[in-house]
């Protein structure tokens, strides 16, 4: 059987000596990584190949080919994203808020790594170095647990990671493979609280619910983006056009495109069409409530169950609204907390979309494709978080942490 | 069969319209509640005698008789406890680091209430009044299931509370008591995701363990305290006892008391006895390593059991360690990650123990019993959280909130 305990046990003993290692090991360290991948990507490429003979024998899973595939070009794309994460300030360390209390004590709040970080993510081999980038930037120790059509090109990836880190005098267990992509053994790694302190998947919405469902480890769940644009009545449907155009067809297949369409009743007879033939060049499937259809006879109609889809693909979902009551409700309902914009130029509605929409990240004439750590300015990214504990939307470095209070006194007792 | 899918969404809805509730009204609505309950306190004193009389029937629960038991005079200092709560700063609705992007969009940070927050407690009727005020204040709805004990108790509390809420304008379902407390109903609420955004369990090791394992809902795991004080070999001994006696006498049952004692070796001979001369008036039992049975004849043996273990009664574990590093170590192990303290007069120490203990609260030189939200000057908690996702340490209004980020944009699309 494989032994994940153990594994678990030498990633918690790295953690502790990460927590105190400094900024300047850590930056040799991820220069280091970065260059041996470089100075390695024939041997990564072979492996990969590996995995893509095998993939291929499958057709079903041929269209993941191409994010399972690397080349000496994107083995060069991913050592440059370890050097930028090496130029971003590391915000472990920072002490804040602090305070001295009536009794003399001085209390403040200080940034620590979350310790050891678990990764469960799909056939993406780059995954397996951003994660492990961030994580040693961050000082936390982390278990991968990648999709297992990638296991060749994720081991050839940790063992010359590895190499780097050892070189640069990190403790072993501070990067690790699940060498066994067994269910049995991600589902024993989503219960490990002993050595785990953190799950975070990255993946489709079926491994996030796999994941929420069987972990009793915390889990930041990321990930799923049922989107909408809301073109409330006062809109300039121009700008309703292109923002629609461009959050449904930039990147489709990302979790801040859009997925939902709605529209003012009030100017849904000029704006549906307007904005339909904006996205007939991209041969967008429309599928729309009975009003849409009477508009846009090329809609067909939608269901139920069209409205809480992630499609990932060029279909939108089309709702004509009431008003913005009827708009924040269906996007709360059928929402999955992602990213929500509203395009209009009525002040008010613009307060009221951003009060109560419960998002993320909630946008006014925007695109919902900037939901993103780069857009936002923090460099990096680990995931968009969706769910309200610790932290929302994009995760940078400083969600990768934790805090911890320090207390100085001078022989203080509670009364 | 009791449908808790109903009053999950109940305080679903309930939380949308809490989310754009103002200050006044919230305030209003709390003055309402505190008021209410002084002039029902014999209703309340008549339902909390029933549930007593169930209790005392059962002679080995009768310890929990004091927890459960209500007077008048307690009664007003709940009612006070709200009124206190009132007064607090409102975190819900503070933006920060709005910033300008390259491309023109304005983003910030918009702290806003968690949404619905189900809390699960022992037999302590003054939790339910206590956390229902803590989520008014913040604009959470909450969903209460408190021992079964304490039904009758909880009930009229909740019954009043929403009297009042009800007269203030509050939706239905902002607060409410699970009434089925079968175990079965409680499994359900921990895997209610679709209405209930977080869990926070209050109670013994055994109450949170059982949330944990079984939730699927995020959790903010609370509690249980394995703290201990560790005297450093430059340690004024004088203050080494002080600080090990209040840490272990001034309430042992609470998860801030100490349970364990570490001591360096070169300095064991003089500090022990001197601290087990001012534990002796309390009857403190010893229970320590073979170093420290030698020194203090009044010690028996512990068991490796003993170092994991939070008595929460008059009883120390004692270890004589070999120096810092060791000490540590040990903590780092057994400890519960709560509070820790080291007594020092060594500068080096200090700061190492501060960076490389992994706990929510690190102290140099104090008693650990100050790990609490009034002690550390948030005006109020809910608990103090002892994982490193979203809060650690004493869980004030603000860790009672999340963010959105909000984004002020002028038609931008990504390009």
């Amino acid at each position: 059987m494989y032994d994940l305990k153990k594994q678990g046990q030498a990633a918690k003993q790295a953690s502790f000596v990460l927590m105190a290692m400094s900024q300047e090991k850590k930056s040799k360290a991820l220069l280091a990584v970065a260059d041996s991948l470089e100075n390695n990507a024939d041997k990564i490429l072979a492996e990969n190949q590996k995995d893509l003979e095998t993939l291929l024998k499958n057709p079903a899973k041929a269209s993941f080919a191409d994010r399972l595939k690397l080349t000496k070009d994107r083995i060069a794309q991913i050592a440059d994203g370890v050097r930028k994460v090496e130029l971003l300030p590391d915000p472990v360390g920072e002490v804040t808020g602090m305070e001295k209390r009536p009794n003399g004590l001085i209390i403040g709040k200080k940034r620590v790594p979350l310790g050891v970080i678990g990764i469960i993510y799909e056939a993406r081999p780059n995954v397996t170095v951003d994660a492990a980038a961030l994580c040693i930037k961050t000082s936390n120790a982390c278990i991968l647990r990648g999709g297992s059509e990638a296991f060749h090109s994720n081991k050839i990836l940790v063992d010359i990671m590895n190499e780097a880190l050892d070189g640069a005098g990190f403790p072993k267990g501070s990067v690790s493979l699940v060498e066994d992509t067994s269910r049995e053994t991600a589902a024993e790694m989503m219960r490990l609280n002993e050595y785990i302190d953190v799950l975070i998947p990255r993946g489709g919405a079926g491994l996030i619910r796999a994941v929420v469902n069987t972990a009793t480890v915390p889990v930041i769940e990321t990930g799923t983006g049922n989107c909408h644009i809301y073109v409330e009545k006062s809109a300039d449907i121009t700008m309703a056009r292109e923002i629609t155009v461009n959050a449904k067809t930039s990147r489709p297949s990302v979790c801040n495109a859009a997925e939902s369409l709605l529209v003012d009743e009030e100017i849904a007879k000029d704006a549906l069409p307007a904005i339909a033939e904006g996205l007939k060049p991209f041969h967008v499937e429309i599928r729309g409530c009975e009003k849409t259809v009477k508009i846009l006879p090329q809609a067909v109609l939608a269901t139920e169950e069209d409205y809480y889809t992630e499609y990932n693909d060029f279909i939108l979902s089309v709702k004509v609204v009431s008003g913005i009551d009827e708009a924040i409700r269906h996007i709360n309902r059928c929402g999955t907390k992602h990213s929500e914009s509203i395009v209009t130029k009525n002040y008010e509605a613009s307060q009221k979309f951003l009060d109560e929409i419960d998002a993320a990240a909630v946008y006014v004439n925007a695109s919902t494709r900037f939901t993103d750590g780069f857009e936002f300015g923090f460099g990096a990214e680990i995931g968009i978080s969706t769910q309200k504990l610790h932290a929302r939307g994009p995760l940078g470095l400083k969600e990768l942490t934790s805090c911890k209070y320090i207390i100085y006194g001078n022989g203080q007792v509670r009364g």
